[in-house]
């Protein structure tokens, strides 16, 4: 029996991986082949299969469980179809910008796709000191046409009725409330921070001021079914190189607020910003003004051309949204950057630095950050606004 | 074969409808069954069965069409379902405000339920100048019931998604769209109104300011998946009497914005407020003064509580979230009074009003307060500041 024709789960080895693509005939009969584990082993395997010309698939199972800090609970395997369906919807929609899907198998919680083993991973990128010209022109347009298509502006009000019904995740969405929008926020146990930033911290669990903006920022995404969120759109879920851009891993993906994707990438454009020298902060902050700029100028474009509304033509409609997604975002940006400081999952770009003293002095300034981005969201106009206020923090704690 | 072993959807007769109730055992063997068909015959079949002894039952069942102005157009029997689950999911919180559902068949799109009769519809009510003076105390606490404890604040929120996807209810939510938020604003062949009234029709089409803020209530009930809402709440939804009080024909349920709910229901009160003389009308008016408190009163009492989310305790945040909810009510308010003058869908509140020459006179007074209440809802405090706007809508145009 081959292994696609079992119906009950179990979790591949790099053995059975080759069998597997065999069995569906991805390479030639009789290819000499390799295949590598290259999954961080958290969440997914992710097996590397090549041939001997180097002509490549990615094969990523899902695990039945979630291991973080030694620990392991149980976790859906239903991610993999979700993720399986979002890339197969966005292939309508930014076919150049996602890797292309081979193959699904919800029994096995099997994704097989496109190997992009030529691109590298943006946060990596940006750690060597890569800036990747067109990745927030990209992305930009990526937010726009997977955000606008799948809103009630861009789809069909009944048909997105019956796509949000299809990407409910409640599983995945709980680890995002949780360890985004609730446990930095208190004194939680899956809380990870340096000692010297409990003074920061503590002034963090004490603002009742923030926590009320927090408590609305949660609330909108527990609630605001605006599109089809890829759902943990940080700059280790995109691929690139000097030319190309192809976003993985929607396996969060659900309908919710708009601002919260464009936030999610503003936020880990900050957190790699914040720990450059002036002088080649210049690069990073770049991807802000660029990826705004392409998101306002292509969803503009679509809500006047593609709309399905009869309201978008009402004059200062489209103002209005857009100022609602950025203010959202400004939020969502803010959570983001607090929780990669002192929560469950930490970035590279802040864990990094060194020497000590100044990693903790940066974390200083990304708790600080946050706080303003999260409390004068309202107020935060624009990305001129928001390169002022980087600036201001890391002046202020120099 | 028994009608209940039939798995095809047929209409019922009253003839069959007794079968039917016979086969289920609903009476005792021999019993001289009584059967009237008693709805409007536009959406749903209505039978009253009962026997010598004035002992009944009500089974009603969906049609696979709407007929409305003449024309007829294909609608959903799912929505029987939606009833019938609806209903049993308040069965569970407000018991004694709904009625007992007895049975249920999807095939057949029925629901058999608890006989009424000895109440009377309140719109019917009002209409021969009943007040009935514990609805609004009533309501209040189905409002605060039945959208506390389906929202992130009273439903564990992994739990709240999954009732939201069994919610799913693409077609009746079109309905609200369309009757609601789109066609009254624009020039639409479903609207319905008196020639006298075109000029107000107008200056609400070319209202640019008011369409904007109908654009944003429209968004936020596609949009914001609050509760678990009844979805069509107004007088003619509501059984009562001077001491009981029963909601029904929950068909439109679907997670949306707490405030409509609570909007449809401000909406109807004013509706017949605006018909009656300076005299009759502040009896009418304290049922919106009651049902305001009424739902804030339990809503806080359960926010306090019974909430399962960490942010309640935050200072401040209860003032906001009910501000938001008045606010969101009152636009949704302003909506609902306009579609109900111009559009498909009159009550007869306004439209039995007698002489002639009254009834354009308060349907333009009508106008005017659906409006303003849609244009000012973010400076509109309380219930004070509604009654106010309502007095000088009257008496402007005396």
């Amino acid at each position: 029996m081959t292994i696609t024709a079992t119906t009950e789960y179990e979790p591949l080895t790099e053995s059975t991986a080759i069998t597997l693509a065999q069995d569906l005939k991805f390479f030639k009969e009789g290819a000499l082949l390799h295949c590598r584990e290259i999954g961080d082993g958290n969440l997914n395997l992710v097996f590397h299969i090549r041939d001997e010309n180097n002509t490549g698939i990615i094969i990523k199972q899902a695990l039945p469980y979630a291991k973080v800090v030694g620990e392991s609970w149980p976790l859906t395997l239903h991610r993999a179809t979700i993720e399986g369906n979002y890339l197969k919807n966005a292939a309508t929609l930014v076919p150049n910008l996602i890797p292309k899907v081979y193959y699904t198998n919800e029994a096995l919680a099997i994704t097989i796709m496109e190997d992009l083993s030529h691109l590298e991973i943006v946060r990596n990128g940006f750690l060597e000191g890569k800036n990747f010209p067109l990745l927030s022109k990209h992305i930009g347009e990526y937010l726009a046409k997977t955000l606008f298509y799948t809103s009630d502006f861009g789809l069909n009000q009944q048909d997105k009725k019956k796509l949000q019904q299809a990407f409910t995740n409640p599983e995945l969405c709980k680890i995002t409330e949780d360890l985004v929008f609730t446990d930095p926020f208190y004194e939680s146990e899956t809380n990870d921070y340096e000692p010297e930033l409990l003074g920061s911290v503590e002034e963090i669990w004490n603002d009742a001021e923030l926590k009320l903006e927090v408590a609305k920022l949660k609330y909108t995404f527990l609630t605001n079914g605006e599109a089809l969120l890829h759902g943990d759109l940080h700059t280790g879920s995109i691929f690139a190189s000097e030319i190309d851009t192809k976003v993985i891993d929607p396996e969060f993906a659900f309908f919710g607020p708009i601002g919260f994707d464009v936030g999610q990438f503003f936020a880990n454009i900050l957190l790699q910003a914040i720990t450059r020298d002036d002088s080649q902060r210049a690069s990073i902050i770049s991807h802000l003004y660029q990826v705004w700029e392409g998101f306002t100028f292509t969803f503009s474009d679509l809500w006047k051309t593609e709309s399905v509304e009869h309201f978008t033509q009402t004059p200062g409609y489209l103002d209005f949204f857009l100022k609602k997604v950025f203010t959202d975002a400004i939020g969502f940006a803010g959570c983001e950057v607090i929780r990669r400081t002192i929560g469950l999952a930490h970035v590279a770009d802040l864990d990094t630095i060194q020497p000590y003293k100044r990693k903790i002095s940066v974390k200083q300034q990304a708790l600080l950050l946050g706080q303003t981005l999260i409390k004068n969201a309202a107020n935060i106009r624009n990305i001129q606004d928001v390169e002022s206020l980087l600036k201001n923090e890391i002046k202020g704690n120099e």
